[in-house]
């Protein structure tokens, strides 16, 4: 791998991703470096698109949006169902898959009753296979 | 739905999920209205638990960990697999599911090659089925 | 929840569970409540929806439909299924469901003949599973 | 078939089914037959078995019981099984069923929570496949 | 059972089971009954079908069908499947079953590859699975 | 093939296969043959095992044991299994077959409650699958 | 088998097999023969067709083909698939196989993400099933 | 990729792909080219491991190995299961894959009886699925 990283930037990199708002200042206290350096450390990490972007959580529950169902479908319309997917506001994930099915979707509704209504639409597309998440353990952890 | 929000908590939101480290000067600006409203709006979005982070987007890629493979597990030896997938930095999300398999695991490997050593240490717990991604077309995507 | 319902509601719920055919003046002696407490407490119960109503149970055996099979489909035709199943005297349960299979259906049957019959008939609709009971175990039954 | 069944038989079992509580006077009025005719006839079909008993229809959402479930389960402990599931209150239907799995359990809950916990109790006894019902279309219809 | 048959009719049939062509003679002295009395036996097992015929076994390895496959099918196509099948000289049975596949077939080839053109000719019927009989270890076998 | 066989053989087969009880004076009319030839043909297809033996059809129906059934079962315990099937009267066919399970046992009981007994005292040998047959169609059929 | 070598045969064919470019003189001295005498062997094995040819072995990683992936398929297209691995550069293999598939094929790609590719070109033959290989442990081996 | 190869390499590669033991001197006529160059260029393929080997390919059903099976196996012996193979004089491939089956096993053996011995063998490491090749249509095949 080419993108050579030292322990400062590991911690960095922790810090912002347990809090992406921190200021430059409290990092610098953190790591004990001076804010100059932090901030041209901060830069370089996102210019050689190590660090991609920074993202607010929001907590779908509160959004009603709190049920996670993971559909598989097996589909031979793939550019119908990427078009659906990116329409469709339920839907916060898509990946091609390798297996027996040839999507995976991850959507999330209000309630198992929406579901039903949104995998109907998606009937005409091809078989699928809901899996309702009863209960999110880990969700986008990064161990660095 | 007890959380009401209105147009201006949902542009906010909107701003932070495309970028968490935008500073509230900017934000008061997009928007137009006064720093100080800015504030106490996103003190109030976190304090209900709307927003509950933000967090630095990686590039999995530049950590040499590019492949995403999605493991259905089949266990009965529950307490044991989530201290393991808390253990094990490959795994990024972990959810208790319906259907034949009770979980469904996400992780992140340099290569398929890596995926192959981290699945024979999962056996022990029962029988697995892995996906490959052999494309991430949406990820983490929340429509608001 | 908002339904409070002390003991003597769950009391007289399971003698009616039991029998809903039992006069008033018996529960009352059976529970020793009054008369007319008793009759204002099922009409609460009932004006509450907690009790949606009574039912005989016949035998289907005797009615010559003693073969109970659960048959899981698999439909892009979501009305038409449920068309047909209403109008088809063999159908007592319809769920739309999660996982491979979007609706389970019971039939009872005279037998496994007759089965067949009806599974033919629903085959324009899609791929179907049948499960055929070879005993029934335990049946709408309701723990309070 | 050896139990004949005239039309009113027929008749008075579908009032009974709609309403098991209906008095003997009115089921009189309506099919315009005498009241000790009626009586006698009901008793005919309790004495036979035809009617075996009447029962209370509880709203289960109104007892925090409204998340069905349907699992699949195979299992060599039969007994175990059996035993088990006579205690425990969430289930409420237990079929030995043919195909490849022995067993088809139905549960009501709470919430797709509280299915995880009883699911895990059940993954001592064998593997299983919950399909969880996102709408009860048709329930307990017997159509005369 | 409405058939009442003693020692003596099981004894003829176990005989004849055995060997269809022994002649009554024969049968008469291994039972110790006259010829008579065995003659009208067998005339009663065959008139109250209880013997439906008597058939030669043939060596399907010397006649060039030694290989013997077992086809699942799944089709819509019930009336097309039934008669393909009684035209094809392979399909020795053919049974309407419970399930994912609502038919099995049984068919006699002279090799692996004459199965698959078999096959070929049922795909337009619907998805087929088969199973190749690697060791024939009980056939028709009917214990008395 | 090894096996020569000409016109005449292959009728004579058919008659014996369709009643295996026809003396040789019939055949010998039906075909236009002497008695001594038919009889030294049917001696050579004997002997050159071509005809296996002669067997009675005894209707199942009226023996109690009416109901077929398939049943696939996985297991690792192959002896215990063949021994276990020799000595179960409700076993009339055994095939070690391809696929992913390695038995294919065709049993014949009473009914759908003793097909329920006869899986129990299987399952200690392994997961199985039963397909209950809904219609005999086709039985032991050999087109020469 | 009507093949009959001796070990002379053998060792002539381990040799070649380990190098198919071992000169004549090198497999004399090896085996203690004159080169007429072994020169004589190779030609017959090769008229017999037990040698059928002799092939570089090519490092497919090399080649920029090093993903491994088999494919099972269901198709009732035959020609059209056998038409189209033909033309295909990325089929190595392809297997008329037994089961709930009937095809299997053997593909070569640069990366999971080329499979991607080619698995949708794939898709209007009917559904597959893809299984990448993780490492390649055993390749064209032939023990002799 | 960085193995740059032109026109000639391939066409040289080509020629040794479908005839491994053709001389020098005959690829210098083929491709016009002096024998020293080509010599060098060959030199040049096999030490940057372009060319792995070269080898004899073996008539299998001369050999009395011509049934080829693919067996899907779950393990989680997965030493055990690599020694086994290596042991084993019938499988020619092994590879780890991915999906529900961790390991397919490629096998040649004289006949399907055969392979159920060989499978009996496995049994103990896990449960397995057979695929038999019923027609190998491609094998080997690398298209430059």
């Amino acid at each position: 791998m080419e993108y050579p990283m030292d322990e400062t930037d590991k911690q960095i990199m922790q810090l912002l991703q347990r809090n992406a708002r921190m200021p430059v200042s409290q990092i610098s206290k953190e790591i004990s470096m001076s804010q100059p350096s932090v901030k041209e450390r901060i830069i370089k990490l996102e210019e050689r698109n190590i660090i991609s972007g920074y993202t607010a959580a929001l907590n779908l529950n509160k959004l009603n949006r709190g049920t996670t169902t993971f559909i598989l479908l097996k589909t031979e319309y793939c550019q119908e169902l990427v078009d659906f997917c990116e329409q469709a506001w339920e839907v916060t994930d898509l990946f091609r898959i390798s297996g027996e099915y040839n999507y995976l979707i991850k959507v999330q509704t209000a309630s198992i009753g929406e579901l039903a209504e949104f995998q109907d639409s998606l009937m005409k597309l091809g078989p699928s296979k809901s899996h309702i998440s009863l209960k999110n353990i880990l969700e986008n952890r990064i161990l660095l």
